[in-house]
């Protein structure tokens, strides 16, 4: 008999079927017991009367979240979730569960328990349709990016994670023991889908792991998460590659806000809002004027804190009515060499950042393919060319104008939930002191 | 004006359009110069005559894969190729190729340059077409996988590449210096995804990086490369996880045929073949039988070398006209302490290899889901426990029957292109003795 699961079965009244998950709940109303059975669809109630012998014995003798096969009639009642029970004529334990759970499925106080007992028992934690539900979001959030990408010819590329020199900085870099040497762990595709422009793909993304040896414990820093990135060739400015993610990301939240917007809406109060394009842009020293009107100190020149990131955000909202903004033209000091500079004012490059709400989302730019600028960029910074060699090259025998963004779906979903913690929007987190489990 | 790839123009006929990309060649006819320009979709001519005087002077300067812009009205052409050619107006250099390539685009010699040279010029091997479509071809290879899961309502998952544990054996282990301590990359996603079974996510697939510290050179290995993963809950035994991927494998064939058979027939001479369903199945025991009546040495009991390997897939073909062949039950010696063992049978394991034209492309099984009954195993292995307690705590609170397999796209290009070297296939390949470019 075909297993069915829990989000179908009002189809199936009077019918005999095989149902599988968790123990959610038992209540036992003396010779009557009833059991909230959990699948990754919903919950359904199953019940058996004393008469049934032997499923009535299992079931007085099973701990929440052991995993059990049932068989059964499904039969309308009113009193059940969806108005539909399970009438259970036989029952299998296919697991048993230890019937000391080390941290509840239910919150009945509705404190939940601290973050870091819950991520040591993450698996249990992530039983929570609530917390299931970020990673169906992210499941198809990703599908429907993937499908705007290929569906505009770009070609996906899976780039090294094992480099000879830092992508990004010296800083923040993982060492890996490479047989009689050392290999660096990538912080980013950025050289090596660099390296596509100059191989004439003309159009890819990557989505991988990106690594960054961050000592810092805030809500959103780990040591590793997922990265997406896209770079495309043949750019007339930094504006192409804004307004080629502006397609991306409208077409994104308005496919996830179709699927899972009522869903998002019922379980953590968040109401998604397809943004219109374009979206509002500012740059860099308009943002820090506005930012001064408003009487928000500025940390730094050039860059925005995350104070101000929130401010303007704010803002930018109230003004125009839109959750996005892109900060654009960052000075060249806050900026990696590789950044074109902005024709007629040397100081500042053809970069941006897109804020979500308050939170930075991406950072992208035109790039320099122009091998004579980019070694003397490289040269004014203070690098080193020979280790750059190999990535300097990829502009010597022909490279299209090109430019790209790097952003990351733990960003994404921690502003389509309203999320404040990275944590808890990663499958397993990892940072400077948790590797487990 | 709006850019108009090469795939498009024989639509524009007397259009005046935009083109970009690389000079592919040039050839000079005195008065007049042909020339092919190719971008991501294909070649075509440009001609201008000496009466252009700028755009004629311009190319006489450029070197082969500088790239340009042109501006000219599309003709009909009979000797050019696709029977179109641009009359070029006006041209505008992106960025000028040093004129002395490392390595040529056109082999005249019909003899590639040897690999090492092609691989430290990589992105350069990788303008050829032919090369190019590889990595299109993994780009709806990967796609239609996808599709096809998403669309069975798997979830996707990212796991953690840092593991404070092996996931899968002491060897062939990469260290990271983790702060003040060490980490190991993950050599598969095995644990996590299983975990995910834990989590209740019943159906799960992953697409990212495994690391292998494997020091041997052959054409098959290397220290890094892409991994596909599933996992599913509430199977009855491996037949359910083989069934599930013949599904997904002639989903994915019969798409990739329809979109990209003839080109790759065309460039390497490979007619795709879509599978039938259920693929032939043979024990390992049955197919050592097998190998002896056709006189293959067996190197190993209960394992197949590469030649074993090749020698049982002709066989298959020969016998029942299939391309793939499921190996099963191999005995629990070669196979790790969390395969689900044979009911009946505790020297063997519920576990198969796939293999497709000779080579091994999946490797899967039933795990086992029995918190003590995986003590048991791991113990008899001489494994320590204690470094395991996190992997094995997923399974002693609830956790289903289940399997799953773990395979690679590398794998399978080279099965889809009968290509024997797996450097070929990935986009940047990392070895022993290759971290660059």
């Amino acid at each position: 008999m075909k297993r069915v699961y829990v989000q179908d079965i009002k189809s199936k009244i009077s019918e005999e079927v095989t149902m599988m998950g968790w123990v959610h709940t038992i209540r036992d109303q003396g010779r009557i017991k009833f059991v909230l059975l959990r699948d990754i669809t919903g919950i359904a109630q199953l019940v058996v009367g004393e008469e049934k012998t032997e499923a009535f014995k299992i079931i007085s003798d099973l701990a929440n979240e052991s995993v059990i096969e049932v068989i059964g009639v499904i039969k309308e009642e009113r009193q059940a979730p969806n108005g539909v029970e399970l009438q259970i004529d036989s029952i299998t334990v296919l697991s048993k569960a230890d019937p000391k759970l080390p941290i509840p499925i239910i919150d009945k106080s509705n404190a939940e328990t601290e973050q870091p007992t819950r991520l040591d028992w993450r698996w249990i934690d992530l039983r929570k349709p609530e917390k299931a539900l970020i990673f169906k979001v992210w499941t198809w959030m990703e599908q429907y990016m993937r499908e705007f990408f290929v569906n505009d010819g770009f070609m996906e590329i899976h780039s090294p994670k094992f480099m000879s020199t830092p992508s990004e900085s010296g800083a923040e870099l993982f060492e890996v023991k490479y047989f009689d040497r050392v290999a660096y762990l990538a912080q980013s595709p950025q050289f090596y889908k660099q390296m596509a422009m100059a191989s004439g793909f003309e159009k890819v993304f990557e989505v991988g792991p990106v690594f960054r040896a961050n000592p810092s414990f805030t809500s959103r820093h780990d040591t590793e998460f997922t990265g997406y990135d896209f770079e495309i060739s043949f750019i007339k400015s930094h504006y192409d590659v804004m307004e080629q993610e502006e397609r991306m990301l409208r077409f994104v939240i308005e496919k996830l806000k179709q699927k899972f917007g009522a869903e998002i809406e019922k379980s953590y109060g968040r109401k998604l809002v397809i943004p219109t394009t374009p979206f509002p842009k500012v740059s860099m020293s308009e943002a820090k004027k506005i930012l001064k009107k408003l009487n928000v100190p500025s940390e730094k020149d050039g860059d925005l804190s995350p104070e101000e990131e929130r401010r303007l955000s704010e803002y930018i909202l109230k003004e125009k009515g839109h959750e996005f903004v892109f900060v654009t033209e960052y000075p060249i000091d806050v900026r990696p060499f590789y950044h074109m500079r902005v024709d007629g004012d040397p100081t500042l490059t053809k970069s941006f950042d897109l804020l979500w709400n308050g939170i930075e989302i991406t950072t992208g730019a035109q790039r320099e393919h122009r091998y004579d600028v980019l070694i003397k960029q490289a040269t004014e910074k203070g690098l080193h060319l020979e280790p750059l060699q190999h990535y300097l090259n990829f502009f010597k025998y022909g490279c299209p104008p090109h430019g790209g963004i790097g952003f990351g779906p733990t960003r994404m979903l921690m502003k389509i939930f309203d999320i404040p913690n990275v944590r808890e929007v990663t499958y397993l987190y990892r940072g400077v002191k948790r590797l487990t489990p």
